[in-house]
């Protein structure tokens, strides 16, 4: 992986702590055996370092959490803010209470998750992949938002963050083409002061600090 | 009006100039008797100084064009403007082939333009009127997009080009909000390269010039 440098021993951290799954397509259809509840489940599809999933799980017990990241050292950590944040027992023996957080590729999101059986994805300041060559792999292309309307239940929604206008363009014209309805579309986020509650990603607290435009939108379901 | 000094003689020259319409309503539903010719219909809300209407008229010999606003001295203005650029024959004894300028308020809109008698709109630059207070006026509230869709016929459509974040998010969600079909959407219509054939607007020479973003999208009928 690109991004961070990879520790030692975090290969026994993802086997060892309970709160970290590597076998996703496991649990397909039964997510609420894995949290013991059936509350609305709510997944950031790249995680990153884990600030956001953290922070909006701890905050939000009604919901059942899962972070996605397809990188080793991310996925460990997403797992060690969320215990600064959420608190722990003991090392390698704790189990957040709503957020587990899982190491794989999103392209493979339908082995790992029912149809409907989402309420709610998160994209935060997903990769833009500015080059036109790569713009299958931008995280809301075409392919995959059609994959997350197969697993995410009408009512819910799917939330784009991100702080490139050229992402954020091409988001905006992939959910026109595909007809989608869309809400609360904001174009300087923090423009006329954060909005209440707000929770912040690691690249977004940089970014408003150098006043950069955040540009958001909801695709409804 | 406020942006520009009327002169003297406007009232005579807007009376007496062949191709300013001064009572539109006469003409609704038969707008093809004014031009002679029955082609496509296309309006440009708010034409300021008449820059736009007059060249995408002067290249688009194959559609009807209408340049509306509600000052005398932006009429005459633009009258002058397409003189200059369509040419003509003598002062007084012109009628431009297929450009029609008309003075009246927006607001009466579907007074002077019968259901499907219009194949395209253009907002050019509209005013933002940014004070919450004043959203009834901006040209993309609800009230005046339901009118316009009354006069659009299907398969017509509604360009927004503006320089204003505040009124493209504000337009996107109304937009958005009706559910309507979008097409073409920028958040920065000239980042990369103006796109060919374009026609500038005077207040986007400027805009361009100092390398702000100019916002454009279209809405499908």
């Amino acid at each position: 992986m690109s991004r961070l440098r990879k520790r030692a021993g975090t290969e026994d951290f993802l086997q060892q702590h309970e709160s970290i799954i590597l076998n996703p397509e496991t649990w397909r259809g039964r997510w609420h055996e894995v949290f013991g509840i059936d509350r609305p489940l709510h997944l950031e599809l790249g995680m990153g370092k884990g600030e956001f999933i953290a922070k909006i799980s701890h905050r939000h017990q009604e919901h059942n959490y899962i972070g996605i990241d397809l990188y080793d050292e991310l996925v460990r950590r997403a797992c060690e803010k969320a215990t600064e944040v959420h608190g722990k027992s003991s090392d390698f023996d704790v189990r957040f209470s709503n957020l587990r957080l899982v190491r794989m590729n999103i392209r493979d999101l339908s082995d790992a998750f029912g149809p409907g059986e989402v309420q709610q994805i998160y994209l935060n300041f997903s990769d833009p992949w500015p080059k036109k060559r790569h713009e299958q792999r931008r995280l809301t292309h075409e392919h995959f938002m059609k994959m997350y309307l197969s697993i995410v239940a009408p009512g819910g929604s799917i939330q784009l963050r991100t702080d490139s206008r050229e992402l954020f363009e091409f988001s905006l014209n992939t959910f026109a083409d595909l007809e989608l309805k869309l809400k609360n579309i904001h174009l300087d986020l923090h423009g006329s002061g954060t909005p209440n509650d707000h929770i912040f990603t690691e690249y977004e607290e940089k970014f408003v600090g150098q006043k950069l435009p955040i540009f958001q939108c909801e695709v409804h379901v």
